[in-house]
Parts: structure tokens; sequence; C-alpha cells
């Protein structure tokens, strides 16, 4: 069996040894190469920011496994016909359940305040309990789950938005256009942990921005062109989204101009919230290899319609 | 009954009405007061930064009932021969669970980095995820278990030390002074919530200080003096621990001229992390009053020979 690992050499430095001996423990016998002829290759490990864009001469190919969970570079790529995955690791979910929940309580905790406090400012009032600082979560995918969960075993109200609507225990479950000014309306802290789709780009303009409670903050870990960036620099200006954590970007790195980088309430994160860990995650793409195998469904399967 | 509320003007304020409509919730028929004769008093609610020191002429009084949850500047006082109870208010162990969380997370996290980032510095490399990031709890008595339970919730691995031996799921709990020396040893994080007492003053001095990995975080939400600031300075300027975070100090507000002020790898907050919710307090209060009235054994019974 061959396997192609089409990614740039930074990812084929941390998965040339780890993609071997996972395929060696799973028992299946196979070679990964950085090159081959492409008939003869039988699954491609990719990363869509790889050169690779032609599928069609990897006739042979059972399936194309993303090393991303964000598959919107590619899933609209009409050569790629194979079925095509999605990254969902363990190590990523738990590395953005505390990514989120960091910053969470970083802005319900007004932690800033302490960590830059030039003018040796004492004021012993407690920030309010979490019970009182309602939160509402963008996106109720496996990410989005957790994180929603985590937050809501802290103690915070949470209100969960999806397109379908979802029913998970300890949350509120809203979907739908009304249910989305509904889930905005009045929130303290929003999460956006939404695929990037033609429905949810620039989900988060004006009117949307609008809705949380004055002075709310803005957690964006998710993909950056779910949020309209001039809107939501005029939000921050008008004091309306009290602050602004941004992880992602619509280029990257963002642009040493960019406004976000001087905006006093806007904290920018250099897309670390949804690392892919290579040892969990190449425990993922074996897993898969051996589904494909034995003729059982693929795990994470990406909807070409629905585009995740 | 008679109830006196010993405690300064700003108490006062928080509690003259939600402690007698918690006794009248609870069905108990009580005067709330400023000022009585010391003889007719029946329970004193105490702040221990209160004037009273003086607790002979209450010949009457059933109860000492303390707002606080430390309770060292007055168990050792001759005249208190009262029960005298500490406060563990839910609301205070939320909102310790809320601090102690989001400033573990701050520091695994790297979080100040991007906080404050003039250089625009863009590395996209994750931290290690919670289950590399060992922590550790000095104390775990009902705020130090419920912030270990936390922090295992997240994935942290969690040593717990305490006085005597405890067994709580989920964690690796060590006692005595050996067990001291191995909790300490290699922990990346470690947190203090031990209570103030003739043992654990300088608890943390230059040997242990010493222990941990070097660079390891102290975040120290619980009493002032378990930390010898001297050796704690000095470990800072070595870079053998690496950040403090410290909410309570021997003198507060922290004077000015401090060096914790000034110590790039210290953070001042100003003893906001075991604010007692009078909310929720005074339904403690009001419980304990109902359980001495009942005949039933008091919650929060101080020890006085333990000091806590």
């Amino acid at each position: 069996m061959k396997i192609l690992f089409s990614a740039p050499e930074s990812d084929w430095a941390d998965y040339r040894d780890l993609l071997p001996s996972a395929l060696a423990r799973a028992g299946i016998e196979a070679e990964v190469v950085r090159e081959a002829a492409p008939e003869t290759v039988d699954y491609i490990v990719y990363a869509p920011n790889d050169a690779l864009r032609d599928f069609t001469p990897f006739s042979r190919a059972r399936a194309v496994l993303s090393l991303w969970a964000g598959v919107e570079r590619i899933v609209g790529n009409a050569t790629l016909t194979q079925p095509l995955t999605r990254m969902v690791d363990a190590g990523l979910e738990r590395g953005m359940v505390e990514y989120v929940t960091g910053h969470v309580l970083r802005h319900h905790l007004g932690l800033d305040a302490h960590v830059v406090n030039p003018e040796q400012d004492w004021d012993p009032s407690p920030p309010p309990l979490a019970a009182d600082r309602p939160v509402t979560m963008l996106g109720l995918g496996a990410l989005g789950r957790a994180c929603a969960q985590a937050l809501a075993g802290l103690g915070f109200p949470v209100t969960g938005w999806s397109r379908t609507q979802k029913d998970i225990a300890g949350l509120r479950c809203l979907s739908g256009e009304e249910g989305l000014s509904e889930a905005l309306e009045g929130a303290q802290i929003v999460v956006t942990l939404l695929p990037l789709t033609s429905e949810t780009e620039n989900l988060l303009a004006a009117a949307r921005l609008a809705l949380p409670a004055r002075g709310a903050a803005l957690i964006n870990p998710g993909r950056g062109p779910l949020i309209d960036d001039a809107a939501l620099l005029a939000a921050l200006d008008e004091g309306r989204i009290g602050h602004a954590t941004l992880d992602v970007f619509r280029t990257e790195p963002l642009p040493r101009d960019h406004p976000y980088w001087h905006h006093p309430r806007v904290t920018v994160t250099p897309h670390v919230a949804s690392a892919t860990r290579p040892a969990t995650a190449a425990r993922v793409i074996v897993e898969n290899i051996r589904r494909a195998e034995a003729g059982e469904p693929l795990l994470h399967l990406v909807d070409r319609a629905r585009g995740y």
C-alpha cells in the first residue's frame, strides 16, 4: 500500500516517523512517501495549504485524508472525487477547549487589567460569578460542543447555536435564522466555532454585532471570514463590542499594518487555538485507512453539499 | 433573638437587607443589629477585620459566625470561648474555582504574550496540552479540592497535598513533610490554598521554591504569609520561578513601593479570588443559626487547636 504525504515540509517533519509507527501499531503494511506516480497511490494524506490541486490522476486513491479540521480550501475542488475526510483530533479538541476556556475566563475575570496595571490600581471588588455571565457558542460541531460543555461545567449559562437543531444536556440549544438573533441577544461573551461556508461567511456583520450585551467580548478561534472585519472594528470603536480576541484571519500571518494589531480592544493570537497535534492526529489518519480497507464507514467524512 | 452584625460598614451595606430576608425565608424570628448590650446578643456575625476583640461580655452568645474563610486573626483570641465557624460559601468556592482555573490556563496557554505583544510576534506553535502540564495544589480543603477537581476535569495531571492524607478521585494525593517535597518536584504550576497556621507560615521558602520545574508558575490565592517574600523574589530574579500571580499579601492593599508591583515576573491581583458573595454567604450564616437553635452540629466549625 502506498500513502502519499501531500503537505508542506514542516508537516512532514512532524509526521515522517509518527505515521509509519502508527501504521505498524495498527498492523497495516504501507509505505508513506513524499512523491509517487499518481496512479500508484492508495491514500493521500493532505494539508489544504499544499500545492497539490489536481486530484484527477490519482485514479487508485481510496480517500483524501485532511490533516486540517477546516476544508473550505478544498471542498469545492471538482477534481477531488475521492472520499474526503476532515481532521477531528482528540488533541485538537482538547487544545481548543483549553484555548476557549482560558480566553472566556480571561474576559470573565478581567485578567488583562491585572496583567497590565501601571497605575497599581487596587480595586478588590470581585467579578460576577460565571453563573451570571451568559456565554453564546456559535457552532455545535465536535469542537463547539466540547467547548460549550466545558464552559457549562464551570457554571456559565451557555447558549449554543447551530444550523440544524441540536439537543445537548446542560446547554440552551437554538438554531436557524431566528434562533441566531435570540442566541446573540444579551450574550456577554460570544465564541465563534462555525465551519466556513457560503452561509457563514460574514455571519457576524453590523446588525448581528449589535445584539450582544453592550461591551461583550467576542472570541473567534473558528475561521477569519466568519466576521465582517470592518463591522467589527466599528463596533469596537463604539464600545458595543468591548473586546475581540481573534485567532484566525483572512490573511495569515496577520499583516503588520492590519488595524487589529493596533486596536486597544483587540487581542491577536497567532492561529494557535486549533492546532492539530501530530501524535493524536496520526492515529485518526491510520484508523480511517483501517476502516477504508475493512469496508467500514470513514470517520469525519466531508459532506460536499454542506461544505464540511 | 438578637444577632449582632460586627463587621465594617461596607459589609453592613451588603448584608443589611440580605440577612433579615434570609432569616425570614428560614422562618427564624430575629433582629439583626449594629449595636447591642453584649449580654443580650444571641449570635455574632463577625468579620475578622472588625474592631471587636473582647468577646468576654457576650455571655449569652451561642456562636460567632465569621464572614471570612480565613480565621487566623481571631482563632487565638482567648476571650473567644463561643463556638466559631468559618465561612464556606458556595459563591466563594465557585469564585475561587473560576480565579484558579483562569490563572492556571493563563499561564498554561501563555496568554500574557498575546495580551502584550508590541513586536507583533506571530509564532503559531501551540502550547502543550494540559495533559502534559503537571499542576500541584497545596491544600485540599473545600476550596483546594474544588479547584483541583476543576483542573483535573480540564485534563491537567493534578497532585494535591494536604496535612493529613486525603483520597480524592482523579487526583494524586500526598501528605506530610516528605509528600510535600514530592508534590512540588517537577510541578509546572503550583497553587497555594492552605490555611495560615504556625505550620504553614513561610511554607514556601527557598528550599521548597527550588523543587518545581525551572520556570514554573506560582499562584497564591490563599494567604500572603504562606510565602517567604524575599525567597520568592530571589527565585523570580533567577528564573527558577518563571512567574508569580499573587492575590494575597502580608499588608493589603499591597504598598505602592513593594517590589511585587514592579517585578516583571509578578502579577498582583487585589484580593479578589476569595471574595465571599453576600447572597450565598447570608444563607450559610442563617443555616448555622438554624442548626444551633435545633441543637444540630454547626457547619464549618473551627478546630482551635488546628487553627482552622
